[in-house]
């Protein structure tokens, strides 16, 4: 609480990063509109550019065919990378993202369910890792790791606490994925929902809104919410589980113990039983994809499962809406493909459900990254420590750049 | 977001704030206490408390008794002070509050029910204020004025949107007051749950917690909720509108049209209905005393309604932890008083309804301020403006200071 002022060191540190920052989430800009942007004279804004392109991380150049006297800065994309995992229930991802958020290359393979092997699975990432790095250029440096997890996972340590096809037994995924990478990087660790949620709000729909919520559907529901620009974290890192939340307490059971959640009212289970295809039919996506295509062909029994999985759905954006005064709610995963499918039903919960005040204003969305969402926010999970504090981040790596192939074989 | 580190006027701006805000919440400090706490040498601290000393905000003494050779730091209580209203359902208070928080003079009087008249609840207040003011000393300066209300406030203006004895009509209930007391001030408006909880926060059993929810009871439920140290306002200032989030889809009418809310199910009327104590009788804050005096005495009646109302209490209490991994959950106003004759169902309903992490280091507390909590609240909302820039704002209002007496009446 009694933090004073900042230092001039910690001065030019923050603007380094506030600029670096700027270009890696807007892309290219002028020294001018940087200097403008930021209220600093331009001199101040050359020094910083200057820091930052000697570090490797920016480029500036004049730019082709126009008059403009301003050097335009531009992120180095292809040398400055990220490697950002996405540890799905159905599916696992790995990529190479470049500063400026462009992905580079990218790997991927179906997981399959009801079994978590973490060697297997640190072992697959290893896989695809190598790959990627092999591909990367020579004057390339990785300058942070990031995962996506579909549970709960700790703040402090990256622990996964808890997951849907996991249990509650503890795993450490993040010091098992750093040691078995040894890139000399911590693999950072976040709960998918929550980093879908920082994903839209600085690439996606969300880009302007500070106050969001993001809903995620895969197996179960998960959430993730900015708070005035910033994730709601909570105590320990657990914040925005809001698939826990009941919604119907005489109804469904679901995996926690609890009755009615809101994943075991909209999760891809109960949506599948409603419809008919419960049992040992199709699961995952594909399976949700099919109820909803069904229901667009006229099929009574997919458009009712559809429309009382919406009941649940708009009853659970409801509380939220009352809880949180959101100015946009956003759907992802599964729910990309079951909000449109139900919005009639979301939408007249929403309004029966809550006083005009806090809903009037909120924008129902779907996610603009589309799959892409918590592949995405790995990224931006694994890029938070290089734009906090570049100079010192690039210093580090470009001294002890380790030779990937060798040791991760 | 691509605000650049501040200039050495906010910098100086920033920690004059800083140092005035510590002395204000958490009372008279040393001159090197403050230097090490906040990490600046001591000519810098010495700077800064010649000008919040010259301001007339503190005061610099060598402690009696001791050879401690730093000068002590303390608020200027008595000259320097906020006025504070309290808007309940059921009852009025206005307050002197000095710098340091300390209570310099109140009033308070019993509120009608089921009536809203702007005009003479701003008369009752301005009334008090009269009061309150003429005794205030000579050379004491009013540095803010806030109030706390029971229903949904905009932030942009103050207006209220909607309360239990009010209904969905817009009142610029702020805009009204501060013409009525005519002391060149604005009085800000705050919704009293989120005042609340911001007062527990800062100077209640919350002090030290990042994350928190504060949840206030009277004819319904409000809530005020602390995330990473800021109160969480939403888009439009609504946040934290708990009682209407949806507990039981099957339940009780509530008076916002939906049912089974939260306060629909945990409010004073469920609760006098369930022991048999609905209809004509005593209702308020000293009807819910009644009911957990007689469940003390043995009455089976109001016990188990103490027991269903808390099995719905613990529902909410889950489903918020759920979405926010709180540190702590403070119960206020008449939860006060319903809490702890209700833990054992809150707590086992907490215990069945949340997976393990969330939960496991939540601590369940009762309102510190006790009923001097949403007051609290108003009067830090009061000292906001002042404390974010002491100079400029002590400045302009030793420069008007206007005769309260001749202009109120």
């Amino acid at each position: 609480m009694m933090r004073a002022a900042p230092s001039q060191e910690e001065v030019r540190r923050d603007n380094l990063g506030t600029l670096l920052r700027h270009i890696h989430l807007r892309g290219p800009a002028s020294r001018a509109a940087l200097a403008e942007g930021m209220g600093l004279n331009r001199s101040t804004i050359m020094a910083l550019t200057g820091d930052l392109t000697a570090a490797g991380v920016v480029r500036e150049e004049l730019p082709r065919g126009t008059g403009r006297p301003s050097l335009m800065v531009s992120p180095e994309s292809t040398r400055v990378y990220v490697l950002a995992f996405d540890i799905g229930v159905d599916r696992l991802v790995a990529a190479r993202v470049g500063l400026g958020g462009v992905i580079l290359d990218r790997r991927e393979a179906e997981r399959p369910r009801d079994s978590f092997d973490p060697d297997a699975l640190v072992g697959a990432l290893a896989g695809f890792t190598r790959q990627l790095v092999r591909k990367a250029g020579r004057d390339a440096v990785c300058v942070g790791a990031g995962a996506a997890f579909s549970g709960t996972v700790r703040r402090a340590d990256g622990t996964i606490r808890y997951g849907p096809d996991l249990g509650a037994k503890d795993v450490s995924l993040g010091d098992a994925l750093s040691r078995r990478l040894a890139l000399g990087l911590t693999v950072a660790i976040g709960n998918d929902a929550n980093l879908g949620a920082l994903a839209e709000h600085q690439r996606g729909v969300g880009v302007g809104c500070p106050d969001l919520i993001y809903l995620h559907g895969d197996v179960g529901v998960g959430g993730g919410i900015i708070v005035g620009g910033r994730l709601l974290e909570g105590a320990d890192g657990y914040g925005g589980e809001v698939g826990h939340m009941v919604v119907n307490p005489s109804g469904r059971r679901c995996g926690c113990g609890s009755l009615g959640c809101l994943e075991a009212e909209v999760g891809e289970h109960a949506l599948l039983e409603r419809a008919g295809r419960g049992g040992a039919g199709r699961v995952g996506r594909d399976a949700v994809r099919a109820v909803v295509d069904a229901a667009d062909r006229g099929d009574a029994a997919a458009r009712d499962a559809l429309h009382r999985t919406g009941e649940w759905l708009g009853l659970g954006v409801a509380n939220l809406v009352n809880i949180f005064n959101p100015g946009m709610v956003i759907f992802g995963g599964t729910l990309r493909d079951i909000y449109p499918a139900s919005a009639a039903q979301v939408r007249s919960r929403l309004a029966t459900s809550t006083p005009a005040a806090p809903r009037e204003r909120v924008r129902l969305r779907t996610a603009e990254l589309g799959d892409d969402t918590t592949l995405v926010g790995a990224a931006e999970l694994a890029f938070g420590e290089v734009l906090a504090d570049p100079l010192q981040v690039l210093a580090r790596l470009r001294t002890a750049v380790p030779d990937p192939s060798g040791t991760t074989a």
